[in-house]
C-alpha cells in the first residue's frame, strides 16, 4: 500500500510517498500554481512523479496553508487566495479506482507527521505551534488530531496574549501571531536596531546585506555574538513561552512542539521560551510538559498529510 | 448498582447517590470538617445517610476544590489547606467489599455531571469555566474528561488574558481568575461605585445593606435597573467572552459551559460575554460554538463525581 501527501504551500508544493511500515520513500517538489486550471495539470504530473517505482497509490492527503472546515473546504487562505472555496482533491476524484482522499490544514498535518516520525513519537497528547509567515497550531488528544466541532480547532496563533495588544493579520488584537510571525520578529529587530547604537553593529552588517532582520539573519548575527540580535530572539522566545503556558494550563499535553521557519533559530529562541514558560506556570504544573523543537522541518506537513490519508484506509471497515 | 459522589467544598460537603439509569436519587449535605480525623468520622456518617434505602454502594467518587495530580493526590487546595497531600478516599479503602474509588478536581467533576445530566448532554467536546472564589475549568475531548499528562489539564482559570495584568491568587499576572473570581468582581464593583455618583444609588443601597458588591448583589441591583451594576457585570462578561474565545481557537468544542456562583447573574453576564466572544473570534469561526450556562448548579460536582465513579465500574473488564 502506498499513500501520498501533497503539501500546498504559498510558494512550493511538496509531495511525499510513504509505503507500508517504511520511512517516507519518495519526495517531489514543484512551484505552487497560481490558478486552479494550472493546478490540476501540475498536480497530475507531480503525483505521477512521486508515485514512480512504488506500489499503486491508494490514498492521497492534502495539506493547505489555510483554514479547512468540516466539509474539507478551504474557507480562508491568505497566502493561497485562488484556492479559497476550492476542493483541492477534486482532480483525483475521477480516477479509477478512486483513491481515499483527505484535505487538512498544514499545521494539523505537520503535527500528525511529527507524531508518527518526528518529535512527537510515542505521545498521546501533543500541541504544536508553527512559527512562519503566520502562526499555525495543531492539537492531538488521546492520539487523535483534534479538528473541533467545525474543523477549526488548533488555531493556536489566534490565542490572545494581550487583550489590547498589536493587531494580528486576522484583524484582532494581541494574538500569538502578532508577536511571533516572521513579520512581527522582523519589526522587533528593526526597532531594536534603531535604538542599539554600536551594540547592534553585527546585526546591522547582516541587515545591510540581506535587507531585513529576518529570524534567520537574527540567528546568524546572534551566533556571531551580537547582543542585540540575541535580545530580539530572547524577547520573541518569551512570547512563545507565554503562549505555551496557556496551552499547558488548558491541556497539559505530553509535549509542546515548535516548528516553522522561525524555529530554525533553535535554542536562541527556545531557551528563553522555556525560562518564561516555567515562570508562567502554576507551581504544581512546573516541569511537567517540555517544549521541544519539531524534527521534520519543511517536509512535516506533506508527511503528515500522507499519514492522515493512510489512516483513512486503516479505519475503513475490512 | 449504586454510586455515590462526595463533593468536598470549602464550606460544605455535598453527597449524591445515583442508581443505574436513573436521575440522581438522594442528596445529603454536611459542613466540611476542618481537620482530617473529624473528616473520617463525618464521611462515614454522611455516606451511610446518602446510602439509606438504596442498593449497595459499589463506587464512590470524590470531588475536591483543588489540584488533584495523576496519583489522585490533592497537591494544592487554597480553600482546603488541611487536605493537601491527603488521600480523601482512604477511609473507604478498608471496607469489605472495597468500593471503586476515584478523586477528581471539582470542576472536572462538574463538567462530567453536566455532560451526563446537564447543559452538556449529547456533546463530545466541551469546555467549562466555573466562576466562584476561584475560577476552575474542565475539558472534555472525544467524550472523555481530559486530565492531561500529570492530572492537571483544564486549569482554565490560569490562562493569561494580559501578560502584564493584575496578579492572580496563584501569584502570576493577568490570569482569567484575576478578572473573574468573586473577589475580582467585588473589587470591580467597589471601584465603579466610588466613581458613580447618583448613577450608583441602587447598587449603593444594596451594598450598604449587604456589605459588598458581590455578584449576587450586583445582579439584584442590575435587575432593579441600576446602570452601574449592569456595567460592572457587563465588564466582567467581556473578560469571560475573551477567555472563551481562547478556548474556541484552541479546541472549538461543541459548547462552552459557564457555572459557579458568579454565573447566577445569568444573562446580565452572559449576554455581554457572547458579544465580546464573537467579536474576538476569527471570521471563519464565528457562530460555531455557543456559550451556555451550566444547569446543575451547586450539585454538579457531586453528581459528576458519582458518574466518574460509575465509569470505573463500567470500564472494568467483565
Amino acid at each position: 500500500m502506498s499513500c501520498v501527501g501533497v503539501d500546498i504551500g504559498g510558494t512550493n508544493t511538496k509531495l511525499v510517498r510513504i509505503e507500508d511500515g517504511e520511512d517516507p520513500v519518495a519526495r517531489h517538489e514543484v512551484a505552487t500554481p497560481r490558478e486552479v486550471e494550472a493546478y490540476e495539470h501540475t498536480l497530475a504530473g507531480a503525483v505521477a512523479a512521486v508515485a514512480r517505482g512504488g506500489s499503486p497509490i491508494e490514498a492521497v492527503g492534502f495539506s493547505v496553508a489555510g483554514l479547512v472546515d468540516e466539509r474539507r473546504t478551504i474557507v480562508q487562505a491568505p497566502n493561497l487566495p485562488f484556492f479559497e472555496g476550492v476542493d483541492v482533491a477534486a482532480p483525483l476524484r475521477q480516477r479509477d479506482p478512486e483513491p481515499a482522499l483527505v484535505v487538512e490544514n498544514d499545521v494539523n498535518a505537520a503535527i500528525v507527521g511529527e507524531q508518527e516520525w518526528g518529535a512527537g513519537r510515542g505521545c498521546r497528547d501533543l500541541c504544536m505551534l508553527s512559527l512562519g509567515t503566520g502562526v499555525g497550531g495543531g492539537v492531538i488528544v488521546g492520539g487523535r488530531l483534534q479538528r473541533g466541532s467545525h474543523g477549526l480547532a488548533g488555531e493556536l496563533g489566534h490565542i490572545v496574549l494581550d487583550h489590547d495588544g498589536p493587531l494580528c493579520t486576522c484583524g484582532l488584537p494581541g494574538h500569538v501571531e502578532s508577536y511571533l510571525s516572521t513579520a512581527a520578529i522582523v519589526e522587533r529587530g528593526r526597532r531594536a536596531l534603531r535604538e542599539a547604537g554600536d551594540r547592534g553593529a553585527i546585526l546591522r552588517r547582516h541587515v545591510d546585506r540581506e535587507g531585513e532582520a529576518s529570524p534567520r539573519v537574527l540567528a546568524e548575527a546572534a551566533r556571531e555574538g551580537c547582543p542585540v540580535a540575541r535580545d530580539v530572539l530572547a524577547a520573541s522566545g518569551r512570547w512563545l513561552g507565554l503562549a505555551c503556558a496557556n496551552l499547558t494550563h488548558t491541556l497539559q499535553p505530553d509535549r509542546i512542539l515548535v516548528g516553522g521557519g522561525v524555529s530554525q533559530a533553535g535554542e536562541l529562541l527556545l531557551e528563553p521560551a522555556r525560562e518564561e514558560y516555567e515562570a508562567r506556570l502554576m507551581r504544581a504544573v512546573r516541569g511537567s510538559v517540555p517544549i521541544v523543537r519539531a524534527e521534520l522541518g519543511v517536509d512535516g506537513a506533506a508527511i503528515g498529510a500522507a499519514v492522515l490519508a493512510r489512516r483513512i484506509l486503516d479505519e475503513r471497515p475490512a
